[in-house]
């Protein structure tokens, strides 16, 4: 199961980060990639290890060993990176990189809020790189598949940002849903926060527990989600947005709470949303009395969509699931870089989930 | 661990039902209490074999075997009687065993709604009970504890209900939280669903799996809910409830959502709650930045409840958990049972969580 | 994701018993394999159902529907058929296709015992098809390739079995391990006892638990891995034989432990059976202290294999991991099909395990 | 549910090492014992920190504060001490406890062998303190019980040693078993590796999974094994031990193997092992069919053993389970301190199972 030869002409792609989940998530995927060839992967505390050696999961394929890597290091041998750094190390990075010519996704926070200012409030550090930040594309792939594809830079949108928007977007777009008063229920498996040794993350901690985090408007990706929410509403929108901790790997479920701006049918709701993402590969919207289920999603690039209303209060619930660390981040990533790269939107992303 | 003897004099104690879940919970609280006798358990279905047949944990406990037990077999044993049954049977049988001079909890949905209309909406069955109906007490001890020690025929609140209901009771009867535009976005464990055997309770569809279920408005817990938090506000409350499946076997915890109706700080938010449930032994309210987590209330009869304004959209989310398997049906249950006999209202519930 | 054009030519495939496990996965692998078109899935109680409504996870692939179907419908629209039906099942089917020109392979215990009297010992059925019995090539593909590849009627072997054979075979082979004594001590996910609703099999019961069945040598798959090594040992080999039940959804650990038939190094026991095994692409033998783990081969048709010496005692421990929906069932009978038509023997298996 | 008053003169308890999860365990169940009072926690990391800030499950118990104490902190507050701390953290502290008066218990391994050169071997650390060593007693309650009761130190058995030791010892100790060839496949719950930070501890590597560890005779609990077993056999006695993960919090699943030493029944086995334990109330022996389940002994201080023979091969196997933290360390220790303080051996360990 050696990479397939031949790629010598492929573009050559690096990921700095790589040890992360979303980077070792990245390793997979692009190793399978038809269309690119996999040249490095960067990581500080690993360098020197094989990836297999923190992910057994990945033993026998032969991926690159972790090197620490500078962006001198990534331009030499490679055409395309993903940074999947901490906040805040894209900052320094991005721009020496775009300079040498490679195109760059990022999967970090630090280039998807177009306001600074926001960044700073959300992150606790200052941004100072204000042209970047303005020649970046978000990369939420689809609505913003067209930017994506003309752009050096790209800002891969957060797991739970791209489990609401897709979700909303069309309904607010449409005017069907009020401005004002949307709250999103999300609910995150354990993947989300990384490797990072952390008590919380601990097994005994978390299994047959459930606790919510970072609650009362305090987590990162609010802004996120207004940003692209106001511009969908072409009014303000401000989000009650409640994360919480599944006892599970994989998987974003996001319940999503609105008021009913029209008098129109649940059928309508839902016409409007699948007509809106007609043609899109990757979404799955439902119709009738079907349920997204986590597991149907995970280990695919999909998100699924259902819309439903609840008459008696006028009020209408979306729901909407992905695989946090596929769409959510390494899939939407590869989806953008092939986007960039002028490749299929599908390629190297023809995943399934388990039926059990 | 025999059931300790010189008990002659003290009440006894029956299960109808006492095969579920709920039944099996009971039977082990029961067989611990210090000051009732267990001296019957009913089940149809599995009549004639040990409870330790169906639950493994129940070994060594000599607890009754499982019998047909109709309301004269349980008169000639016993002084007070949990009914566990599917919804729709206690209609049939509560009458009985009032008459014959019983004491009765109704762990079913028969007897919650004080409308009978609502009633045959939600459980799609006529009722004619009209007369039991208007006896009977709401069991929700730390509300109507005083009604409860006085009554013949309690109806014992549902494992959601509980949780929504004392996690904004006090918010709304002190004028803090809007009326309208309340949502509560609850998550249960598998057991909530009962024995009954069902493919999407089967493991292989639960684990690593998340979903909604009884959604937009259907699940029969809503009028339960909106009628007690009517009698708090004075004023009709209407909510949105969605019910969610968690892949664990015991614990609710539900995040609930409101507008703020006056400008207050998140402490005097918390001295409300707190406050209300001053010397409130099963009640822990939580402060500051304190959050409640499921597993520091699995196994006991506690709900935990902490309260946090998102002041950039002055909104308040009250996060409440509890067992729905204790405090959301058993342990309630024997909470009410302990004021109907004159026993202390922690008598057998003292109860501890893991630590891990 | 349509299943791809161009396909008229291709070998048509059908799959009896598709609306079991075994049989959903053999679905999920068919339609993304690329050297045969999927034509028709059997199915008696869900006939008239897609197969999403069964299993969520493979929405949106346009799977044929569900239908009752005898072995002259198959016929009629397939070149190629799996078993993947109850124990005895086939008995009655596999003949009449054979005899209208389909090849087999059959998923069940029907054709696995060359001994007819140990089926009917196992199995508790008569058996009465000699002729197909002795007909069958038994499919543990790494072993019996050549004659895989020449057969018209495959008998796909056990879940464990394939565990518990690969691993040991190399050793008895070499005659380095003593052919008496042999125990394995088997670990299995709940997938392994197929999507029969049954008690044992409820989330409630499985989750936060551990339990061994069938013990004390009565597991069904006894003879069959008694046969496989008395042929590697040239020598009858008896196991003691102790099935586990793990609280996770797919994956077979298996630990076996035998006597040191010669002096050698822990080393030269891991040389055998990677020597063995080289070349084979979905056998991964470790070498020195590394330790398969169940998620590294979860989702892929790959086996893991790691030797051990316990020199105190001169005691050999074996460990094997594989997935058992897939190397333990569908994915091994693709790989069968895949050289009973010609095809790669790697064909729609490219399959990769997730990092997390 | 504050500590009940009254209990000035109560034996005073301290635990050293309090913070970790069987010095948790210790304080919950120390908390509720009717006949001690609890008055220090040790913890040096977590000092000035109260229980509940690492586990919430401890909330509003009014646990004493964590502190940093030294043997004479201790004895200003203590008449009795366990000691939960790192392995060879004991050596240094044991003979200064006694020395002051104190009677203690140890939960590490540093007491548990009789030869120091073992200890040496498998803990990589001198001992150093052969006077001790000597006096300390091994607290295996049902097999020592007598020399508990007459301690100043006791050695707490090991988790894994409790289980297999408690399972086979009847067996051999009777003959019935050949001291030979006996292996312990064993399987524990992530709780058994403590509280400390470790990667291989985080819930995206552990759940879903399942693997072995330090294998082929490397695990420091052999030792202790055979220890107890060669004087159980009056020979030498050498086991196979090797230590599995499980996806779960709490318990310990042991699959013992041995020899049929004499001819007997499966139920004269079975019969040895009751008649071994009658009276034993935290043992309770299955008869016939039954087998043991984790669950139905977590939560409590409960060992389950079935016994059966595979006739076939002339195998004996032996299940046994328990809770690690509870039989497998705090409530063993709580049992012991019983014995020691003259309180009855139950005393604080009136603990039930959950049937669901």
């Amino acid at each position: 199961m050696k990479q397939s030869d031949g790629g010598a002409q492929k573009p050559r792609v690096a990921v700095a980060g790589a040890s992360g989940y979303a980077g070792a998530e990245l390793a997979r995927l692009l190793f399978r990639h038809p269309g690119v060839r996999l040249t490095a992967l960067g990581a500080d505390s690993a360098a020197g290890k094989a990836p297999e050696e923190l992910y057994p999961a990945l033993r026998g394929l032969g991926l690159p060993v972790y090197r620490k890597l500078d962006a001198a290091a990534i331009a030499a041998e490679a055409d395309f990176v993903f940074l999947a750094l901490p906040h805040t190390e894209a900052l320094g990075m991005a721009g020496g990189l775009l300079a040498k010519g490679l195109k760059v996704v990022d999967l970090s926070g630090d280039f998807r809020l177009g306001d600074s200012a926001d960044y700073e409030a959300f992150y606790k550090h200052p941004h100072g790189q204000a042209d970047l930040l303005k020649e970046a594309v978000y990369g939420l792939t689809e609505i913003h598949g067209a930017d994506v594809a003309k752009a050096r830079l790209v800002s891969n949108p957060g797991c739970y940002t791209t489990c609401a928007i897709l979700a909303l977007y069309p309904l607010l777009k449409a005017g069907l849903l009020k401005p004002d008063g949307i709250i999103v229920d999300a609910k995150s498996g354990v993947s989300g926060a990384g490797r990072k040794l952390v008590q919380s993350g601990q097994f005994c901690e978390v299994d047959g527990n459930f606790s919510a985090y970072r609650v009362a408007g305090s987590h990162q990706h609010i802004p996120e989600i207004e940003q692209e929410l106001s511009a969908a509403a072409a009014a303000p929108v401000q989000v009650s947005f409640t994360p919480h901790l599944l006892p599970l790997n994989r998987g974003i479920f996001a319940t999503s709470y609105g008021a009913l701006a029209k008098q129109v049918s649940e059928a309508d709701l839902q016409g409007c949303v699948a007509d809106f993402y007609r043609g899109r590969r990757f979404v799955r919207v439902l119709g009738g009395a079907d349920m997204p289920t986590l597991r149907a999603v995970v280990g695919t690039n999909l998100i699924e969509i259902a819309v439903r209303l609840d008459a008696r209060v006028s009020r209408v619930v979306v729901f909407s699931v992905l695989d946090n660390l596929i769409k959510g981040a390494a899939g939407q990533a590869v989806q953008n870089m092939n986007l960039m790269l002028g490749l299929p939107e599908e390629a190297g992303l023809d995943l399934s989930a388990f039926p059990v």
